[in-house]
């Protein structure tokens, strides 16, 4: 088995970036000083995203495969977010010199995987040696002539919807950490997220007023959505309907399953506000309402705030 | 003093977004899921050049503005060389949560000092908790209704030409690792390269072939162009003069300066191929000449292979 230091960085590039299949969108692609994407509307959508192995995963609960897709899809469903669609994905790679090259292999197959998925492509990137792996993507998306959906345009009045899981890689979270393997739809929630990239630019159409991937918690994630728009969002707890999967596994640890829904983060689900004759489209559906902020912007949950931490700071002790 | 584990991650963003003046290109600036930035050319470039701390600099060297520089630079270099103009940099940031805060406000300090000497802003960006410190910098550029000068276009009849300064950085990492810390003019130059951004564009505006950025050293790079051309490049030797400066340098250490400026990396010259007929724009030197690669694609110095290592792999040992 090779390592990296025995292939060298551009040996790693040769072998990460043969026999693969740029969508039309990708211009110039791996090889050069920089690769060139279409952007057809005139205006580029830019993300970054940065995992770190034993903060975001672990490669003894997670396959390289299933770190590269989650790496990938935080990105991505950041683009969905803004109702825009994917164009082309960017890796910066640190890891040790000593990483086995399948390791980096199955990283890069796995950003392909979810690229493939919203038909782009891996167009760049860069590899250094550093003590900690960590990955650092950057998604590109295009708003196909629409304004992008930020998170300060609700509006009092306005539905608060989700599409999309939540809570099931809290869920998965807490299985692993607890030492077990199954069951595996929650495990695999907690490796993989399915985010509902297809829900930002449908939202978008439909009229939504604000959007925003839910990955650090659906409360902290309206939250962030009430302090920029200066509303108050107010979930319904009843509309949450628990999924039975998640109710046993919570029953099983003797957790609250709604507390995973209402502050899990990563699902990479989407919470967006909506005027209030809008239809929503499908897949979404209505969780609460936006009011005045009244005191001051911020989340209810049933008309009370919510008494336990709302989501997750990276760094807040 | 603050670290960023007392701040917060949430804190971090909000101190080094504050106050800072976007171009009129970035249409969406940090703190939404993604950011909007101006394409008008309908392509938009993007590369990723990845820094890590005892890897690509020091923090006992450089201070952390400088890093921040540094970083910034290696990425607009590489959008210059493809005869772009820069629009936007995202950062993916990976660092000790015990990291002081005033280590992250000079790295963006840096980064939004670089940007601003090109007329960018610093978009968005993402920060992690991590062992090493790493920073992971993207970079957009626009394309200005011209292709892009790639590396694959060189062809045999065309002259090789230099902007910008080469060994500077090699000679000052070689005073640094000395233990001194001057004289300033190299130090420096390890510390902060000095990119000809504007050089990128006007060479692809004079006609340029293929271009590249002079990242791992000369001689490697323009073996990088060479491979992607099918070609032979011939270095003349003599057309690279050294500088008095560096000449200086290299007799007190011992050093071979010639040496440093056909190997040395991080200057982010700018390396191009002309058109035999073509007028190099103002600041390009004619070093050599591309040849039929006859055996095979690479790179001579006068004529002749050079004897020594030409340049930096990452990882081979």
């Amino acid at each position: 088995m090779n390592t990296l230091d025995e292939v060298g960085e551009f040996g790693l590039i040769a072998r990460v970036t043969a026999n693969r299949r740029q969508p039309a969108g990708t211009l110039l692609g791996p090889g050069d000083d920089a690769a060139v994407v279409a952007a057809p509307d005139g205006r580029v959508v830019a993300c970054t995203d940065v995992l770190v192995e034993a903060v975001h995963f672990r490669l003894d609960w997670s396959t390289p495969e299933q770190v590269g897709r989650k790496a990938a899809a935080a990105n991505l469903a950041d683009v969905a977010a803004m109702g825009a669609v994917p164009t082309a994905l960017l890796v910066g790679l640190a890891c040790p010199a000593s990483t086995p090259v399948e390791t980096l292999e199955g990283l890069a197959d796995g950003l392909w995987a979810e690229a493939t998925a919203v038909g782009v492509g891996l167009v760049g990137g860069d590899v250094a040696s550093s003590a900690t792996l960590v990955v650092s993507v950057t998604a590109l998306g295009d708003l196909e002539g629409r304004e992008p959906v930020t998170r300060s345009g609700a509006r009092p009045g306005d539905v608060v919807a989700l599409c999309g899981r939540v809570g099931w890689a809290a869920a998965g979270l807490a299985v692993l950490s607890r030492g077990f393997r199954s069951p595996v739809a929650v495990v695999g929630a907690h490796r993989v997220p399915e985010p509902p990239y297809a829900a930002g630019p449908q939202a978008a159409i439909a009229g939504a007023t604000a959007m925003i991937d839910v990955s650090d918690g659906l409360l902290a994630d309206l939250g962030h959505l009430a302090q920029a728009s200066g509303v108050l969002v107010d979930v319904r707890s009843p509309t949450l309907q628990v999924p039975a999967r998640l109710a046993e596994v919570a029953s099983a640890l003797g957790a609250d399953p709604l507390h995973w829904m209402l502050t899990g983060g990563e699902d990479h689900a989407l919470a967006a506000t909506f005027p209030p004759d809008a239809t929503l489209p499908p897949g979404w559906t209505a969780i609460g309402r936006v009011c005045e902020a009244g005191d001051g912007p911020g989340v209810l949950v049933d008309g009370r705030p919510y008494a336990e931490p709302a989501g997750w700071d990276h760094f807040a002790r």
